[in-house]
């Protein structure tokens, strides 16, 4: 059985400040017809950032959409012209002050599949040199260190709730112990 | 310092067959107003079910927003209505007939934070019992079995990308090894 949906028609209906909604008809397995209404999203990098052996760089950061303040990875959208570890780079550095000697791409996430086309890249950076914080005008946040232990302990405890610092947490344990 | 953003003024810019989007006027931590654009959702479940010790129910499906066949865990979305429960328990088994006898609420989760106000209740389910699916017009997927061990290693082989299903993975290693 293929599982395959293809594209019939495919309309924008919605382009805001942020978002841009698309509208697709498209082709279902079974030949009928169907509406899939989707947020295109031009991608994200997240970085699991080692500051000394087995602890990372996370932020304190109030997030509108659900309302509450959340302890999550550094991270940030590619920008037009934007390389994946460019981006990566760029967002370590603005949102934390942090620049790193050692970059590794560890692989994707999807944060989003039933409404959003978003990817997250996932990198690994070490060997970190402190610099100045260079917020965007509207971005308050808070940079704060916490051990991989101690993150794995908040995601138990609910104080860690965000999807893809989560997957990242995953990733780390892989990476940071052996 | 306080990373609060306060609400000014709501307006729903967009009412889509699928996505509600809504466009609010905030005020910022240091008294500037901005704009935030945001997703409204009405939430969903995922389940982390047992099939045999050490073994997962996964399912098998195209994601049309991203183009391509996820491998995840059953997850679907709280209709009106719907105890957190109660829209697990169904969403298991529409759609891979399984019903549970042994429930466990584990947390929630946030998949987007960004730009949506998601939020994911994250169950365990085990002592299982097969039956039929009872899929939604339009919905195609396939059912089949992976060890907690095997989902790890498609994880970092690239094969698992959706990072509601990762984050559960986090969960479940530490709620079905011990």
């Amino acid at each position: 059985m293929t599982l395959d949906e293809s594209c019939l028609e495919s309309e924008q209906t919605y382009s805001g400040y942020l978002l841009k909604v698309f509208r697709d008809k498209v082709v279902l397995p079974d030949g009928a017809i169907a509406t899939r209404e989707y947020v295109r999203h031009g991608g994200a990098c997240v970085i699991i950032a080692e500051v000394r052996p087995g602890v990372l760089i996370f932020e304190r950061q109030f997030r509108y959409p659900v309302g509450q303040v959340f302890l999550e990875l550094p991270a940030g959208k590619i920008d037009a012209g934007d390389t994946l570890l460019g981006c990566a780079q760029r967002e370590l550095r603005e949102e934390t002050g942090y620049s790193a000697a050692d970059w590794q791409h560890l692989g994707v996430m999807h944060p989003c599949i039933g409404y959003s086309s978003e990817k997250i890249d996932i990198f690994l950076a070490r060997n970190l040199t402190p610099g100045e914080q260079e917020l965007d005008a509207g971005e308050f946040l808070e940079v704060f260190e916490l051990s991989l232990e101690d993150a794995e302990d908040a995601v138990f405890d609910g104080r860690i709730t965000d999807a893809k610092t989560i997957a990242c947490l995953f990733w780390a344990r892989r990476f940071l112990r052996r």
